[in-house]
């Protein structure tokens, strides 16, 4: 086993020696521990990743129950099974990571990389958007529709390619022919879940398919729970569609307000077993209710000019009216004309106030002066 | 015409002549002005019904205005007219008059009540329930369902006898076979809309239906504004079903808002317009959320021990796991039972801690040992 890493593909912004020992370390470290190990990441944040891979590889205090797996490790082989499955390794401080990353209390050691698109450049105008695997039909279409105007907008949409909101979000984007950003909670080679393959290699054509847990590692329950942190850390907020009250996409929203992310939730039937989570985090104040995308872009600010456009419901000519004028116009018959002096005692006012107020009416088209001298409106 | 009012059972709570005094004044200037008249109004509060209504009757200044009203009224008539209706004239400081009202900066003179109800009994405990006159058969469910789970709690629902939500509101309550309070904006006497004669009538045997406009009044834009107070002052707080942009129950709300009532508002899909106001109204942070009755009553408050529970999707044993315990749940096949060896490199910890989560797994059930020492899922 050579210390010395043959320059390839699959490695890229070195720094000359020193990223290829972060690269090894970092890989090793990867490899052994689970994402968010508490143990490591707090030595790692005092002594950095290097000198923490030591004390791990020697089996120090604590660390000796991660032998097993330090046995079983060869970072040379981990290496070539990521440049041969087509995976690049990025790193903090590399050109490709996405600052926001930088944010976690536990940042992931390194992400595995596949794809066309550049991740911090898909990330930097970027939104999560995650929901419930068991959607209905409402939810997956308002993914597909809002992910396919915010990618129109050059906003990224960042999800977890799991069946139901995830899938609709990025298919939303691809059919705007957009990147988008698929975060993996197993390795970044493995289809997960499996009848997404297609689904994940089309991403890969475009965008990318990342994952913080080596080539061949399986999806698990911790994993998934730590991949949330991703999807909430690298983009500028989240967005939660479907959720069930457990869904784990609640997960994703606790690492987004720990990371002080905006949060969106998009309403649906109260009946809807599938919108109760997401009724419960707006209820809560936890998540900004939006309808629609214009909303989601306002929700995550930044983006420029982006406010949402005040709806309003179509002005009527009549809606301007106020005082003496509304008055009379209230109380000017539909049908049957009447005289200035019966409306002066259903309006309550004066004749000159009436006259005033009639003459505004006809100018504005909404009073009509019979030739008798009568009025109706018009 | 006499200055002496007969006793009649149309007025009740009579304190004496300065009752009288109020009463005649007071059914006077309701009469004479519109509801919410900013100058009378203002000196009302400064000087009392009494001497306003003498300044009124004057011609004083701006009352001018109202002088075809003041020749046209006769108070002995409109007294007895309010009895052959069969209308109480309830005013401020009668045993009847719900207190909230005395919150409004501009209070009704008086009201023309109808039913066998007591109104102060009926508002104590009661929210405002409005929303659209073209609302959708989800929203006509909702609030049905509500009102009829808040009349069974003893809460009465007040709302405006309109198409729609509201009287899909009453109908609730009236189903619950419990009393239920409407609004109008015309007359007490007259049934508006027409079509919604017997739903007032039904509602007037157990409840109230009440007005601040006089017997015979139209109902007009400026009333129904007016009216809207009422039915927020009146109650603990409003739910709004579904509401356009446009619709008037955002009107209510807004009186809601400026008495420092609580707001709610039920959400529904983002595809439905009757839901667009309701949904501006959670997003700009002027209603809270509510999916049920449960929740209503926690918004509203102070009903003693409504608190609403928290909702909570099912609990499963694998839930409460966590650390080593659920890394070795995790690491655990459902199928092929594996080694002690190999659960070690998959979940990353040493024997020791191994065994210790395997013991605890077995414990709950949770895994399961094969007679050669290896272990799956159970």
């Amino acid at each position: 086993m050579s210390e010395t890493l043959p320059a390839t593909p699959a490695v890229n912004d070195a720094a000359g020696t020193d990223r290829n020992e972060q690269l090894r370390a970092r890989v090793a470290l990867a490899r052994v521990c689970e994402p968010m190990h508490p143990v490591v990441s707090a030595l790692a944040a005092e002594v950095g990743a290097i000198d923490t891979w030591a004390a791990v590889r020697a089996g120090l205090g604590r660390f000796a129950s991660l032998a097993s797996r330090v046995a079983a490790l060869d970072v040379d082989r981990e290496l070539h099974v990521s440049e041969r499955l087509g995976l690049r390794i990025v790193l903090p401080g590399d050109a490709e990571w996405p600052p926001g990353l930088d944010d976690l209390l536990v940042p992931p050691w390194c992400l595995w990389v596949r794809g066309a698109g550049d991740l911090r450049t898909l990330t930097d105008r970027s939104v999560a958007m995650v929901g419930a695997r068991a959607s209905t039909a409402y939810g997956n279409r308002w993914a597909a529709d809002a992910s396919y105007e915010l990618a129109g907008r050059g906003v990224h949409v960042v999800s977890g390619a799991a069946f139901g909101i995830d899938a609709a979000a990025h298919q939303g984007a691809l059919a705007a022919q957009r990147p988008t950003v698929a975060v993996l909670a197993g390795g970044a080679d493995r289809a997960y879940p499996a009848a997404h393959a297609q689904l994940l290699q089309t991403i890969a054509e475009g965008g990318v398919v990342l994952s913080e847990s080596p080539p061949g590692s399986a999806p698990m329950k911790q994993r998934f729970l730590a991949r949330n942190r991703l999807i909430a850390a690298a983009t500028r907020g989240t967005v939660v569609v479907e959720a069930g009250l457990r869904s784990g996409a609640i997960n994703t929203v606790s690492h987004a307000e720990a990371l002080q992310r905006p949060v969106a939730g998009v309403p649906g039937p109260v009946t809807s077993t599938a919108s109760a989570g997401v009724h419960q985090l707006i209820r809560d104040g936890r998540a900004v209710l939006v309808t629609d995308a214009d909303e989601v872009m306002e929700v995550m600010g930044d983006y420029g000019e982006d406010a949402a456009p005040t709806k309003r419901g179509e002005s009527r000519p009549i809606d301007s009216l106020s005082g003496d004028v509304l008055t009379v116009h209230e109380a000017l018959p539909v049908r049957r004309a009447v005289g200035v002096d019966r409306l002066t005692v259903t309006a309550g006012l004066g004749v000159t106030q009436v006259l005033a107020a009639l003459a505004q009416l006809e100018a504005d088209g909404l009073a009509q002066r019979e030739a008798d001298g009568t009025w109706r409106k018009a």
